[in-house]
């Protein structure tokens, strides 16, 4: 199987054989190319270095956007500048191998539930270049009217906050992602505020001058921080989930990423009997650095996605290519 | 049957018959004596009223707070000063009728679902003294861990807005709830504000001057409904309802008050390629005054409460009274 996931910098693929284990892993800057040709160019060097030996059976895409999984097209998403792009057929037809796509945040969560079952209430926060979740209740995704349910990165984080790519302003994605970080650290440098940053500094490079004290960074980070904790609060309470997992790649900063989400939500449990009461910090994980989410989700994509074209053979619309 | 319906500022209740058909209607405003003795004060009238003839199998009571449905135990009601309440034993105690608690706003979610099934995607936003939701996912009522799934009012509407009751700062519940209303007016006389409103308005009175053209009650008004519109975008973005219905006291103003939530809905619609995609203006809808959602909501409760007593009928905890 292969797996590859797009994000908003790079893209990842990852192959493994019929007990899970990795094969080859590869990864890309995105570049100005159309989606698909930068997704095809991946999936084709995967399969290569593969060899004919560990030839995937099916490749799982997933995408931060709308998806409509069963049509193998990306709807919408804003950050990879993509419109109604059937992208299962397009990589499908390019590789010979039958494929299927999933939003990247939902199949992570998917993942994530693999091994609880039905129990499984938890949401999955990513929080890269775009801010999702995907959210599993008593062990079935909640996918919602065209897919969209999740797309917390597009609530309010505050009213009267930045303008945000979407066209709304104060969005959540528009205060505590990447380009949101990098934006808030170009925009004090210009200022004249006191920091080792410079004024291209990126949000990965803003999580390491918080770690090593620097007054600017630890403040952007306090206040992303902040927002996300209010999300997790969001979440908790709006989808009763009772483990909230962090990843994307802001998450893999580390403890100068998640410690002041901790703080917050600290401070939030100390002003508040609610959220003493609906927010046990200990539900809050952060997604180890090496757990590979994005990919071993679009593998689990491609997985079910070929369960169900064997179960359903007779030239359903689901399968693709192959 | 005898559905109960607590608020904040009021109790409701209506006993039907087994056709539906409405046989007692009564209201009391709420007083300083404890929560139980109110209710059963109001059950107690409403099962005089409807006669040895009428008199209800069941008792269903909807509550605005943190429900243990299974244990009749009212855990957490902050606009109700309640705390680990045995509302249904006590209930059931002093009229000798089973009785059954649920979240006043999950009961009326599935009461408006009733007729769509497993088809049925809908959140009810219920807008009063508090503001929560209901949500309802392919038929089924998300209830989440500890009940709370839903608990939208203590989601961030403004991170520095007012203080809310919870202990949080910029709540939903603290910018666009009645208390809210009434706090805003009363700031603005107190500032000299040119208004026909006195410092003692309520919501209610501020939305009858907002149809009067007041226009202190009318920024307010639109003030409100631009977080109302914001949350309503955050139910359909996070869970992916494709119905939204808003009720709640506040509701019961009408015009005045669903008026400039449809227009920052539409005004999100115009600035967002992601808002037109995904919330659709038709899929908002204002309860009608007269629906009786609150007590409709809490007769099914009583239905659905008694048919797992019927059930289950070896003494099991659910059954208590009678």
């Amino acid at each position: 199987m292969l797996g590859i996931d797009v994000g908003g910098t790079k893209i990842a693929a990852l192959v493994v054989d019929g007990a899970e284990a990795s094969v080859v892993r590869l990864q890309a800057a995105t570049d100005e190319r159309p989606l698909e040709a930068q997704v095809i160019d991946l999936a084709s060097q995967a399969v290569g270095a593969a060899g004919a030996e560990c030839r995937p059976q099916a490749i799982g895409i997933g995408i931060p956007g709308q998806v409509d999984p069963a049509a193998g097209i990306v709807r919408l998403a804003v950050n990879l500048s993509v419109n109604d792009l059937p992208l299962a057929d397009l990589v499908a037809a390019a590789t010979g191998i039958p494929s299927f796509v999933e939003h990247d945040a939902r199949a992570a969560a998917q993942w994530l539930c693999k091994s609880s079952g039905a129990a499984c209430r938890l949401a999955y926060l990513s929080v890269g270049t775009g801010i999702s979740a995907g959210v599993v209740l008593d062990g079935v995704l909640v996918r919602g009217t065209g897919g969209l349910a999740g797309e917390i990165g597009h609530l309010v984080a505050a009213p009267d906050g930045p303008l945000c790519p979407c066209g709304l302003h104060g969005c959540l994605e528009a205060v505590a992602s990447g380009p949101a970080l990098a934006r808030e650290a170009a925009a004090a440098v210009a200022r004249g505020e006191r920091t080792g940053l410079t004024a291209h500094a990126t949000a990965a490079e803003v999580y390491r001058a918080a770690a090593h004290g620097d007054a600017l960074a630890l403040r952007l980070a306090s206040e992303a921080g902040a927002h996300l904790a209010r999300a997790i609060r969001g979440l908790v309470l709006a989808f009763g989930v009772e483990r909230v997992v962090i990843g994307g790649g802001l998450s893999r900063a580390g403890a100068p990423f998640f410690a002041p989400i901790q703080e917050a939500l600290a401070d939030e449990r100390e002003r508040s009997q609610l959220i003493r009461a609906a927010v046990d910090p200990r539900i809050v994980e952060l997604l180890p650095a090496d757990a590979e989410a994005g990919t071993r989700g679009a593998v689990a994509v491609a997985r079910a996605g070929l369960r169900r074209a064997v179960a359903q053979p007779f030239g359903q619309r689901e399968v693709t290519g192959g």
